[in-house]
C-alpha cells in the first residue's frame, strides 16, 4: 500500500512540475483577454523570469507573493465600491431606528448617497459606517448578511451583480500567477471581513489572504456557545504610506508583484518596486467608458494622479484598458 | 501540447486525491512518536471524520483551518521562550549604550534575566523589549539579526538550538494535518516578525501564517530605496479573551482544530470548541521533566491551571507527554 502511495506521490509531483514548467510558456494563452503588445509581454516575461529554475532571476516559490488592490484593480469601483453600496443599503434599512444619523456625518452622506462626501470621508468614514451599521452582529451573522446582500447587490451602471463584476483580464492574471506558484493577497481599504465570505468563489483566493481594516470584536458567551461580536471600534489600515506596513504586518515579507490603480496604492507599489530582485509593478488605467469607466486623474473613488506620473517616470507597467484589453467580463451582466 | 498538459493535470489531481484519501488511514503511521491510546486515536479519528467525502462530519478543504500556539505547544518554553532569550542577549549587548535600562522595567529584569519578573510583565513586556532592543532596524535587518542569533541560540537546559527544538510529536501532527488538506496558523504572543524568518524551515508553515503582536513600522526612503523601519510602538495581541478576536482578524474564520498548552490559550480553545461542526481541541500537558519539562499549574511561562480543569470538564483532548509520547525530538541535541 505504501509503495503505491509513494509512486502516486511521485507521479503527482512530476505532473505538478510539468504544469508549473509549462505555466510561463502558456502565459500568452492564459491571458486571452489581453491584446498582444508590450504590457502583456511584460507580464509573461516576468513570470518566465522568476519561475525558470537556474535562471538569473529565479525566485523560490515561498517568496512568490503578489498583492492586488481590490476596488478598481480586480473589479470596478464606480459608482461606489461594493462595501459602500452594502453599507448604504443597510443604513437605509436601519435609519428609522437611528434618527440622529440624519444630522451626523458620515451617516448623513451615506443616507443621501452623496458619493463625493463619502469619498472624502475616506477609509475612516467607511469603518465608521461599518461600526454603526454592523456593530452588535456576531461575525457569523455579519458574513451571512453580506452573502445575502450579494444575491441581489448590483452595480447600477454596469447592471451586474457585484460578485460577478470581477474584471476578466485580472482573473486571468490571478490564474497565471497561481500556475506560477504565487501566493496571492488582496488588499482592501475597508473591512477585510466584508470580502472574506466571497473572495474564494469570486477570485479563488482563500479568505485568510485578505488584508484590510477591521472592526474590533468582543469574545462572549451567548446561548451556551462562544461568539465574536462586532464592536463599533476599528483598526484602520491607513492608505498610502501606511499600506506597506499593513502588508508587512500581515504577511511578513515584501511581495515581488503588486497591482494597483490609484494614488492610495502608490507607496505599496514603490515598496515592491524597491525590492532587490526581479519584480512586477502594474497599474490598471481606467480608460474605457464604454465597457467600464474612464476617469484617472478625476476619479471620485480611485483617483489616479500622482500614480500615473510615477508609473511613467519609474517605468512601471500600465495596463490601459482600451489598448490592452479585448474583453472585460466573463459573462454578460444580469 | 495542451492535451498532454491536461492529461498530466488530471493525473496530478487523481494522485493528489489518492494521497489525501489515504491520509487519514495513514494517521497512525505518521504519528510514530505517539503511543497507541485514546489521545492518538482521537486525533486520527478527527482527521478521518473531517476528510471522508460524503461522511456526516466532512469539512470542505477551505474550512480546514488549524491554529497552534507556539511556545510550549510546538516547542519547549522553559527556561524562556526563544524570543525572550533573543531579546535578553541583544539587550545585554546594547546595554552599555543605554545606562537607563538598569533602573527601568522591564529592561532591568531583562538584563538581570529575572524570568519571574519577565513572565509577570507579560506580552506587553516582551513588546516593550522588542521596541527598545530592535526599534530603528529595518524589517530586513531585523530578520537577518534573528537568523544570525539562531545559528548559536541554544536552549540552555536542553542543550539544543532553538530552531531544532520543535517537539517531534507536534511536527508529526503538522504533517498529518497538512496531508489532510489543512491550512495551519501559528499563534504567538510576542512579535510575529520574530518567528517568520524561520517557521518555514522549522515547521513547514509559510511565514504569512503566523499570527501575533507586532511593532509598528515607518515607510521611508533610504539610500535610494524604500524600506520599513521598526518603531518602538506596538500592536498588542492580547492573551486570553483577546486571542479569538486576533485570530479572526487575521484569518476571517473560526478554526476547526486548536492546539494549546496554557491558560492564555483557554479562550482560543473555547472558541474553537464552540464551532458548529466537528472539531479537535487539544492541550499539551508538560509532564516529563526527564525529556522536557514538568510544570503545569506552577509554570513560570505557560502556566496551566484553569485550562487543565476546563479540558477535563469539557472533554478536550489532553496530550500527556509522559503517557502519550515516546520520542521528543527528531535529532540529538547539539
Amino acid at each position: 500500500m505504501h509503495s503505491r502511495i509513494a509512486a502516486l506521490a511521485r507521479a503527482a509531483a512530476l505532473a505538478a512540475a510539468c504544469i508549473l514548467a509549462a505555466g510561463p510558456a502558456r502565459g500568452a494563452d492564459t491571458l486571452r483577454s489581453w491584446n498582444t503588445g508590450p504590457t502583456k509581454s511584460a507580464v509573461v516575461q516576468f513570470l518566465r523570469d522568476v519561475t525558470t529554475p537556474g535562471g538569473p532571476d529565479f525566485v523560490p516559490p515561498e517568496e512568490r507573493i503578489a498583492v492586488f488592490s481590490h476596488d478598481g484593480t480586480l473589479c470596478p469601483e464606480l459608482p461606489a465600491p461594493a462595501e459602500l453600496a452594502f453599507l448604504m443599503d443597510r443604513m437605509r434599512a436601519l435609519a428609522p431606528k437611528h434618527p440622529r444619523w440624519k444630522s451626523k456625518e458620515p451617516f448623513r452622506s451615506a443616507l443621501a448617497r452623496n458619493m463625493k462626501a463619502l469619498a472624502a470621508a475616506g477609509t475612516k468614514g467607511v469603518m465608521e459606517l461599518e461600526g454603526a451599521a454592523t456593530g452588535g452582529l456576531t461575525t457569523d451573522e455579519y458574513a451571512a448578511q453580506v452573502l445575502r446582500w450579494l444575491e441581489k447587490g448590483r452595480n447600477p451602471r454596469l447592471a451586474r451583480l457585484y460578485d460577478q463584476s470581477a474584471l476578466l483580464p485580472m482573473l486571468e492574471l490571478l490564474d497565471l500567477l497561481r500556475a506560477g506558484g504565487f501566493t496571492i493577497f488582496i488588499v482592501v481599504r475597508g473591512d477585510a471581513a466584508f470580502l472574506r465570505p466571497w473572495v474564494e468563489k469570486t477570485y479563488g483566493v482563500p479568505a485568510a489572504q485578505v488584508i484590510g481594516s477591521g472592526l474590533r470584536t468582543k469574545f462572549t458567551a451567548q446561548k451556551g456557545t462562544h461568539v465574536l461580536v462586532r464592536r463599533a471600534e476599528f483598526d484602520l489600515m491607513d492608505d498610502g504610506p501606511g499600506r506597506p506596513g499593513a502588508i508587512y504586518r500581515a504577511i511578513g515579507r515584501r511581495p515581488i508583484a503588486a497591482f494597483g490603480n490609484a494614488d492610495a496604492d502608490m507607496e505599496m507599489l514603490e515598496w515592491v518596486a524597491s525590492g532587490a530582485g526581479k519584480h512586477l509593478v502594474l497599474l490598471v488605467h481606467h480608460t474605457n467608458g464604454g465597457n467600464e469607466f474612464a476617469y484617472d486623474r478625476k476619479g471620485t473613488f480611485g483617483r489616479l494622479d500622482r500614480g500615473l506620473d510615477a508609473a511613467r517616470r519609474q517605468g512601471w507597467t500600465i495596463a490601459d484598458m482600451t489598448k490592452d484589453w479585448n474583453r472585460f467580463f466573463s459573462k454578460p451582466g444580469k
